[in-house]
């Protein structure tokens, strides 16, 4: 019954944000009653952090993944994009902004994951482009890794990218693409063009 | 004497941010008394807005010259990192923040500033460059110019690029470089190149 109310809870999140979300709508979603909720849950904010939790862990697991099955750091940054438009596909704007400001505590999970794994994963990609003759040597790995680990956020804050005026496909793929393009040698823009032509990542842009 | 508290408020908000500046500290280095600042402004808050819109204003003059120089639009970007070079030399990683969390109405001003000279620098430049055909024809103008836009408070944000860690010099110079190439097509990296090699505007790494 845990899972099931976890896997409700996150959809209804992602779908709506977590404020206008009550225990109320999950309970009615999965035709269970609130008490039923309540036997694992606190309250929603508990439900919400273990959400995170859990989605942080499974994040983690399809990039290692990604990083096993290629050593091409610059088709790695471009898996990581599918994943997260995969991710961000549906994705309220209000989320990231929702738990920002009202649930800190999950907030502080979300930016742990952030300092923590994907500015080391970013870090060790960055390192290995410059050492394969991908990435440029003249650049610094720290600041980029956090220039895109930055990015992350900016790209879900709709005060800086209305969702009115910007989809999220179209500014992950902009930004992910610029972000790589920015570090490419001669060499590594060879790797990159081959890698568009395979057509294996195209760069999806809705119409809007 | 207006034009002078507004200097020497300038040099040391500079220099030590704005909240552990009191009026007291403006008046003793200009030899004059409290009193006399308080002919001419009612609070700190006020001076600071007046330094910020003076400021505002002296910035974008000075690129409006740099575009009236040059037709070249990589020119331009990398220009503007001479300018905030200079700018940036020995300003308090807390000015910013304090403007940010107990000045709004100041921080307002700057946001404005952002909103309108600078986002409309930053478009006129990236469509310039994609009809020379030196930024990619690809690329979304409006995206990247947000993302630059956004890229220029990221600098300043000390939690994100901590200063012990990090120089202004190096950020300023590493993000602005980074932006130029993620647009360049392979004409545009020969006008890099050119520019990197002339050696108007070294990079400008420090020890630290």
């Amino acid at each position: 019954m845990k899972e099931r109310i976890l896997e409700e809870a996150e959809r209804l999140f992602w779908k709506y944000g977590v404020r206008s979300v009550t225990m109320e709508d999950i309970a009615r979603k999965l035709g269970i009653s609130k008490k039923t909720i309540y036997q694992h849950f606190s309250d929603k904010e508990q439900i919400l952090y273990q959400v995170i939790q859990d989605k942080a862990g499974k994040d983690q697991s399809a990039m290692e993944c990604m990083v096993i099955e290629t050593d091409n750091p610059v088709e790695e940054l471009m898996s990581v994009l599918t994943l997260m438009q995969k991710n961000a596909d549906g994705v309220s704007p209000n989320l990231l902004i929702d738990i920002k400001r009202y649930y800190p505590q999950a907030f502080a999970i979300f930016r742990q994951y952030k300092e923590g794994h994907i500015m080391r994963s970013l870090l060790e990609n960055i390192q290995k482009g410059i050492f394969q003759g991908v990435y440029r040597s003249d650049i610094k790995p720290t600041i980029l890794a956090r220039l895109r680990v930055e990015q992350i956020e900016l790209a879900f804050d709709n005060e800086i990218f209305p969702t009115d005026q910007f989809s999220m496909h179209d500014i992950q793929s902009e930004l992910i693409h610029h972000f790589v393009r920015g570090m490419l040698t001669e060499k590594g823009f060879e790797v990159y063009n081959q890698f568009l032509n395979k057509g294996v990542q195209p760069i999806i842009y809705e119409n809007k």
